[in-house]
């Protein structure tokens, strides 16, 4: 508000950038992992567990197929984080897969990769919060006795922190982050040095347990089936990679080469922690059964419906570093916190490819403001709510989450390797320079590697995870995909009716009078303001109306009208039912009738308030003449505004509210500055 | 719309009177009794039950003073049905208790009033309710043995009848009152015949059942203490006694007449009513307890919770006709009905009420239009909230609600009635004629004693029912005197802050120059109509502003501006966080430090569209914006509507909804013609 006297500069040379915006708010790399990569990092907690479970339908011997699948996830992450190097070198806008596969395979594939994303957004939070509850549930039983209304508690937890616009900061999300990498790298070290250096033998909890198989002796197909559905849910280990894509713009310069560095680094631990993880559980023999209530066996016996079943990272935590001791419970709880961090990321994300597809108009129209608060909390609630829908109907049982996550992670990769590939043929058929055309080949063939691995991947998954639930996760993409091409649609109906034809003249009898109505209730302030501000406007005729509702009232008004020697013509409409709206509608509706190409101005007084239960004392009767007099073709509404003394609470909110910052926006790095644009031509 | 031709005539005359409002909706006494008449006449099926009731604390024995206690309700109904034929004769004009309390012993008490009036219509609702559930129940057990859902369920049906606005009509009030009288009378007479003339021994359900007394041997004080608590159990057949006081301009002439007439008719029916079936209930050895469960006993053995205690009329009727019966199915049908009736009329005096108290300013301004959709659903609603809230905690059981309802009934009894005693004590100052004079004084003598009576009763009450559930009524009226204090407060502070002073020149600095800005997004129709319209006015300083949020828009609306060559200049302010509001009052705000002077005025193309889901996606911006707009001084904002196509459903929704009549016309009577005022001056 002190910046109010550089306004005629401020207009001549654009906004000013504000100083949150400027560039020591760009990332660092230490700083971009950690933010970026809290998401995909955190997975580790939970896929590992996920291949175990699926393998051991086939019982226990099928465990030794788990290296294997550990290595196809390997080489499907390299694969990934190779095709997104292209990607983030390829696209620095930070649009990310709704960009290119929008740009190069066409609306439509891009629109399937966003309504991919938007549910992928819901189970991040579904997935992450219930894993994040299971981690935290091995350390505190309380939480696991009572996981639905802690993990509900805690998306809600989040929502409002959210709401209320809790500043984002790179540190916030290092200390979990690299306190999560620390603790896990400490606990694969530690375990191998037991292992192999000094020979210990370490017993996980569930060591002891047989697994009853569900299939004995699965051979031929349905032992591939078995693999590839297992492969599939370690495939859970690659979700989030895509964020870095995103968020090339938060990077420092050179900002592609460090998004590329970032995305390597962040692999590299990915699939470290993953094997690593895998491999501990193998050396400790964790059993891990999908109903452990009956398929786990304790001397031959099941373990029934009271057996919790812990995640495997801190299964091997407590087998490695014993079970309650300060680093197992350290570590259970930096998982459980990275866990809740990978949550949040969604809640950053969803808004901002909603103001993506708000700006492409597949949503309204007004959440493309960047960090509006009012849409911000509208997509937040939105998210928060699918989340918890997930989290109850699911018994916040990340196993069974899980079946419905990784469909769209893949989908939206499949499609933006496919639209790289599309990129690079496009790019290829245009350069000469044989180096650049080496490296454009270069990264086709990456990226054409990539879009088959995860496109025969999305079908793996599609054939192993349908039933399982996968099915609930495309219909969530199907209503998204609905929903938003039916907004389009109108938007576009829309403007075509609106279109403005070649002639000029499209106003079907252009307007000739104005006709000015100031409507009048009492002789007070407001009253006396709108008069003298429709005084001021000159219109062809004017006059102040009134509706009779008591007599005494209208006498009153009557004789201070002429006491005053107010010199607009007053007049009074009977309203023998105390009605206000339709008197008023009918004489304008006369009016114009009378003179067809005339144009009604009305004025109405309106109180300003501050406070919202003042609303419902005031203004409800301007505002529903208001909202009928838009009806009448000819006529406009306007409000003369008169500042109650309560309004100036109600501005300081504004002007709070003017001043809020979207979380999120560490991850977006500043605005972009656009190329200047000569302002007016008056 | 087909008037449109008259509106020069209708300003001129006022406002024709609508048809439905003519003479012949005004009521015959055969129709009004009725009408009137359902709330009062059902109560005889629950107030002789709840004398039995209470009596029955002393056991079997103290019903003998059951007929000392009916004659003591006997003399009360008489003294208030005497008390109120005065009140129809010195108002006609239908104010009620809250007219006559506040006119003679000023605001406070009438809001007195007023609260008790509005918690008595939710517990008419509660209480009604629940007892025809229970009546309806003694013909169909699967209604009692679900009577919370069902009552709820009637509660439910009735809100959307009334939302719905269903036409009321006499017949409709008529034909179950009616069928309800005849058949109390019909039992009444048959019993009486069966038992003196046959000599028939008739059995009650329950005449074989014992009484366990709580209190054996009561004398003394406690034993007049349970009388009276008695009494004033007997006292719920009083209530709405009062509607036909609110109801006079309803009436055909001569209505005050009229109204006494029917006045004394009711009472005189709901007397023979009530002492009938107290008698009949003698005769046929009814059994009746607070806690039929362990206080009756069956050879010795309490009956237990499996036991339905029908209310005292379906007992009788089963002596009488025969359990099953078709005229016992029949008659508990009627009650069933009537109660339901009674039901009704509380939804609407409800709103009724709210909207004399709107135009006294004590509730929200807009309701106090007669017959304003909005404002009566409301009220509607928040009556059905506050009943169905009752009868979920009070488990629709009529005996323990009927403890709230009599606090509020004799609270505005008394103070109405010592209002009258003022009002003819006034009269009797100024009054000269002897004839007139007597007749005053008759009157005066019949208040007097109706308000010491009814005064006795509300002490009685008090004392017996306080902790029995007289404070919940209490505590409602509470709320709502408070509430209504704090709206009339914030009126009447608004009203002194906006008055104007005797100075014409009271806006300080008077405008000197508008300043006109039409906001441009685009080049379409509702653009140029806006355009088109702000050049019709003429203001001193005309220009068109656009925000720019993406430069290639900006370009194509500059190059569209010059290629039409539209002769209002164009400023472009720029937005990198794709804002709107923002720039703009900024910008105007920096308009008004230049010229402090200058009125500006904001043109902002608005869309009329048809549907709910529409508004999310059209208008958000330019609703915001507006609203951050009117907190700057000086501003005036003009919306210009552009209706699109789809509005066409909505203007034909506005329609119906602006034919739509408030239910509860019938006994409101037409509208009142004012005395003509002349109208207009210009």
């Amino acid at each position: 508000m002190s910046k109010l006297t550089d306004v005629p500069k401020r207009i001549l040379i654009g906004r000013a950038l504000r100083s949150d915006n400027l560039g020591e708010t760009l990332l660092p790399k230490r700083i971009a992992l950690p933010v970026f990569a809290s998401d995909p990092l955190s997975s580790v907690a939970y896929a590992p567990g996920e291949v175990l479970l699926v393998l051991s339908i086939a019982g226990v011997s099928a465990y030794h197929f788990s290296p294997w699948i550990a290595l196809a996830v390997v080489v499907l992450m390299f694969t990934v984080v190779a095709s997104y190097r292209q990607n983030v070198r390829a696209y620095p806008s930070g649009g990310g897969d709704y960009e290119v596969a929008t740009t190069n395979l066409g609306p439509k594939a891009g629109l399937t990769v966003a309504s991919a994303l938007l549910v992928d957004y819901v189970l991040t939070v579904a997935v992450s919060i219930s894993s994040g509850v299971e981690n935290l549930g091995s350390a505190v039983p309380f939480v696991v006795e009572h996981k639905v209304p802690v993990a509900i508690g805690a998306i809600v937890l989040l929502t409002l922190m959210n709401l209320r616009g809790v500043k984002e900061s790179g540190k916030l999300f290092a200390i979990p982050t690299y306190l999560f990498v620390v603790g896990v790298f400490l606990m694969i070290m530690w375990g191998a040095y037991r292992g192999l250096v000094l020979g210990d033998t370490m017993h996980a909890p569930t060591s002891d347990l047989e697994i009853k198989p569900e299939h004995q002796g699965l051979a031929g197909f349905a032992l591939v089936f078995l693999l590839l559905r297992a492969f599939s849910s370690g495939c859970a280990a690659l979700t989030g990679v895509e964020a870095i894509s995103n968020g090339v713009p938060a990077f420092r310069k050179p900002k592609s080469k460090n998004a590329a560095t970032t995305l390597a680094m962040m692999g590299l631990l990915a699939v470290t922690m993953f094997c690593g993880i895998i491999g501990l559980a193998m050396a400790t023999d964790v059993k891990m059964a999908e109903n452990p209530a009956k398929d786990l066996l304790r001397d031959g016996a099941a373990v029934g419906g009271s057996f919790v079943q812990d995640p495997v990272i801190s299964q091997v935590a407590a087998a490695v570093f014993g079970d309650g001791t300060f680093l197992f419970v350290l570590l259970a709880a930096a998982t459980a916190l990275v866990l809740f961090l990978a949550a949040n990321t969604a809640y950053n994300g969803f808004p901002l490819l909603g103001s993506i597809l708000a700006q492409d108009r597949y949503l309204p129209r007004q959440l493309h403001t960047r960090g509006d608060r009012l849409a911000f909390s509208n997509g937040i609630v939105l998210l928060a709510g699918a989340a918890v829908l997930l989290v109850w109907i699911y018994g916040a049982d990340s196993t069974k989450l899980i079946q419905l996550y990784i469909v769209g992670v893949f989908v939206s990769f499949t499609l933006s390797q496919t639209g790289m590939v599309r990129h690079w043929n496009r790019h290829l058929r245009t350069e000469k320079d044989p180096a650049a055309r080496r490296h454009m080949i270069r990264s086709r063939a990456i990226n054409t590697f990539g879009a088959f691995f995860t496109g025969l991947v999305l079908v793996v998954v599609l054939a192993t995870k349908f039933t399982h639930g996968a099915w609930v996760a495309l219909l969530g993409m199907v209503l998204f995909y609905g929903t938003m091409t039916a907004i389009r649609r109108h938007y576009d109906r829309v403007a075509e009716e609106i279109a403005a034809d070649e002639t000029p003249s499209d106003e079907a009898g252009r307007p000739s009078r104005v006709h000015s109505i100031v409507l009048v209730s009492k002789l007070h302030r407001p009253t006396l303001r709108a008069l003298a501000y429709a005084k001021l406007i000159r219109s062809d005729r004017l006059e102040a109306l009134s509706i009779s509702v008591d007599p005494q009232e209208t006498k009153v008004l009557k004789e201070e009208w002429e006491r005053r020697g107010i010199n607009v013509p007053l007049k009074i409409l009977d309203s023998p039912y105390r009605e206000v709206t339709r008197p008023v509608i009918d004489y304008v509706k006369g009016l114009r009738r009378e003179s067809p190409r005339d144009v009604v101005s009305v004025y109405i007084p309106e109180y300003v308030v501050g406070h919202w239960y003042e609303h419902l004392l005031h203004n409800q009767s301007a505002l529903r003449l208001k909202g009928r007099l838009l009806f009448t073709p000819g006529v406009m509404v306007t409000s003369v505004p008169y500042q109650l003394e309560s309004s100036e609470a109600a501005k300081k909110r504004a002007r709070r509210r003017a001043e809020w910052n979207a979380p999120g926006s560490v991850r977006r790095g500043p605005v972009e500055r656009k190329p200047k644009e000569p302002t007016g031509k008056g």
